[in-house]
């Protein structure tokens, strides 16, 4: 799509590729240079990005990822960062700050003004997946006994570099939140209207402590697209603005998609991550789930009488697992992903065991039915090595379901990650309850041992 | 949360219940009318939403879920219908009519008025996926000759109904899209200054007919709140706001989720489904995973003479293949997520191959090792035995890595969602793999056959 400006830097036209670029939206220019670090340099896009208009820079800056952010910070002068820092949302420049090495900090800290460096300090503070860490300062105060007009008038005066004057929210003499009035009432209202006749009292807030994954439901919940975040004495301490709930939404998807497969979850990109970093968020679940396995295996090491003599139940073993671990996997998904949008609560954990055990004695029903079929009537099989299988695959759906269903319930009441409690973990787990209850059954029903 | 007012509906307090609901939020009504279908009767939640004033029971309405908004307007009247139908946003209403049976449908229909009839059925043509389907009639349109004075008039006049009026679309007589003007650009200029001087040209807009999975890429990219959508001559149709473009993310997320947990995707949530429902959304795929199951069995048949003279073989079965089906799954997960967020274009499909040799050459070294360790030096176990599973243990890592990195990829190149190539079915291929290559070494190694 770029092939163009990748040309031309590959052939050093910066000036060139510079007019190209400067056609572009400020998000486009950040993956171009997202692209060009990939297929030319990172010296040539930093190069492409210092002939950036400084206001440009800023914003292309904005859009950049974490990686690329940091090898641009390493390779421009200590006034160019001071010159983005200082252009930054704040939120924008918080997130910066939180990533780069503490002695630029400093540095960077050193050279601003007073005031804003203790609220920087302040902002810092708040922990990573809080409110407080997303939040910007850049929003619009009013008071209650301002006029329609005098509002306006404000707004034009300090408005321009707000992130967001779509809300204007006012406060009293302590900065405590009593009202928001939407832009939208502002400019339908009449000039002289008062303020505090035409705003909402009724304001709904979140606490600058309270966890990003809460706030991204509320936004949801209630279609907002600004919201406030008061601290405990519900004074308003910053906004929160829908764009970057929205990454909060995909971050949050990411994590839990990585959790699900058994993964170390990572914010880094898969293209721009080293072999051995991939490895390292890979082996600690592999060898917890090796370990896993292994008990399955002694397992079934435990019934090599029932094995040697009847060799056949062996070729049995794959389906009853496999069937177990993705019957589990199904109903742990479809918990942890209602938990996620807030349709299952903790206080459901009955009503969804109850719903599991009717769920799996239909779909238990079939398979086994179904196997029955299969190794009975259409292949010949024995009638008791029949039975056996099916009667298996029946107590293994149900059980799974069950422990499918449940497990992430618990995890979440015991403060775990309920995205633990899926497909890898869960057939892991049903690998043990199906081997056992698979090779008892044959025990008994096949009369050996 | 809401006890109180469940309480009051059980007790038959219809009046006091209405009173303490009109306390809440539409969003939050919304969540007590659902709240009340589950816990007290569907008949009482109807009377209580029959009696909240009409302006608040449109917005309640619109916050419901599908099923319960289907519910409801079977339980009131069709002057009530019509009226939910008059108030609603276009898209709500569009969304409400494409599941409304036909009859009620029509019977709506023929009670609009023509104009607004012809726009309602050329929106129902729309697919359901696509940005037609999403969008709504409700935004600001200006001309370039306007001032801003004229512009902020006009919006006095026609702005109060409008979902959105944050941002203005200034278009010619043909109605097509000249720029865009930020209402903050407005109320920041002189009353004098021509739209055509302030107004952004450099317009990011989408197609009628564009799938919303790439719209929610666009708005995650540049950060917008609002996009315009045009048909193929550039006129504008519609916008779509950000806030159904949250729901159409959290949508594809689970549509997603479900997918990668062999489960036919719903969008019928966990609770409120029958067990009849769950159990169909999750047969299909347990059958196509448990043919695939049965020929793994059948590969390990093929063994018995093997596994009959080293019966100690199976033992080590679950573990091989089990780290197989995690390790192709970790690699199918990342690589689908990256897909997802734009991170993994078609075109890398060959440095994914590299990059995922690379990675199962560090995981497969490291886990072959422990295994050797575990079961020759520590184990005691026979060398050649040690040496087949950890052997094994690596080309089954090897090759599940590539294929789960690389199967979403052509999935996706031939049409079909990556997300199905996920942790289930990459599990039940690997295992096939994993069974072939584990007593073909066996045999070789350890002599027999």
């Amino acid at each position: 799509m770029y092939d163009e400006i990748i040309t031309l830097l590959e052939e050093k036209q910066f000036n060139k590729a510079r007019k190209e670029v400067l056609n572009y939206n400020e998000a486009d220019i950040a993956e171009i240079i997202e692209d060009a670090i990939e297929e030319v340099s990172i010296e040539k896009a930093i190069i492409l990005f210092r002939m950036l208009p400084k206001d440009i820079s800023a914003e292309v800056f904005s859009f950049l990822s974490s990686d690329t952010k940091l090898e641009i910070i390493n390779g421009i002068t200590d006034k160019e960062i001071q010159y983005i820092v200082d252009e930054l949302f704040f939120d924008d420049m918080i997130d910066l700050l939180e990533e780069l090495p503490a002695n630029v900090v400093k540095k960077i800290l050193s050279r601003t003004e007073k005031e804003k460096r203790n609220l920087i300090n302040q902002f810092l503070k708040y922990p990573v997946d809080s409110a407080g860490s997303l939040m910007t300062i850049e929003y619009v105060d009013l008071k209650k006994e301002m006029t329609v007009k005098e509002s306006i008038e404000y707004l034009k005066e300090h408005g321009i570099s707000k992130e967001t004057i779509y809300t204007c929210y006012v406060m009293d003499s302590g900065r405590r939140l009593e009202g928001i009035v939407p832009l939208r009432q502002l400019i339908i209202s009449e000039d002289d209207t008062v303020l505090k006749d035409i705003m909402d009292t009724d304001v709904i807030s979140v606490n600058a402590f309270d966890d990003q994954e809460e706030i991204a439901k509320v936004f949801m919940k209630y279609d907002f697209i600004a919201l406030p975040v008061v601290d405990k004495e519900n004074r308003l301490v910053g906004i929160i603005t829908i764009d970057d709930i929205v990454d909060v939404i995909e971050q949050e998807n990411t994590e839990d998609f990585h959790r699900m497969a058994a993964l170390m979850p990572s914010e880094k990109q898969y293209m721009g991550s080293s072999a051995f970093f991939l490895a390292r968020q890979r082996i600690p679940w592999l060898l917890i789930l090796m370990f896993s396995s292994i008990i399955t295996g002694s397992i079934i090491g435990k019934f090599q009488l029932v094995l040697s003599q009847v060799i056949a139940l062996v070729t049995f073993l794959p389906m009853v697992m496999g069937t177990g671990g993705n019957a589990g996997a199904q109903s742990s998904t479809l918990v942890i992903r209602g938990m996620a949008v807030g349709d299952i609560e903790l206080s459901d954990i009955l009503r969804v065991v109850w719903k599991e055990i009717k769920v799996s004695a239909i779909v238990g029903i079939f398979l086994s039915l179904f196997n029955f079929v299969r190794i009975y009537v259409v292949g010949g099989g024995s009638l008791l090595l029949a039975i056996t299988v099916s009667l298996s695959l029946f107590l293994v759906v149900l059980s799974a379901k069950v422990i499918g269903g449940t497990l992430p319930i618990i995890a979440k009441k015991i403060g775990i990650d309920p995205a633990i409690m899926a497909n890898p973990f869960i057939a892991s787990l049903t690998d043990m309850i199906s081997v056992t209850i698979y090779f008892i059954l044959a025990t008994i029903l096949l009369g050996i041992g």
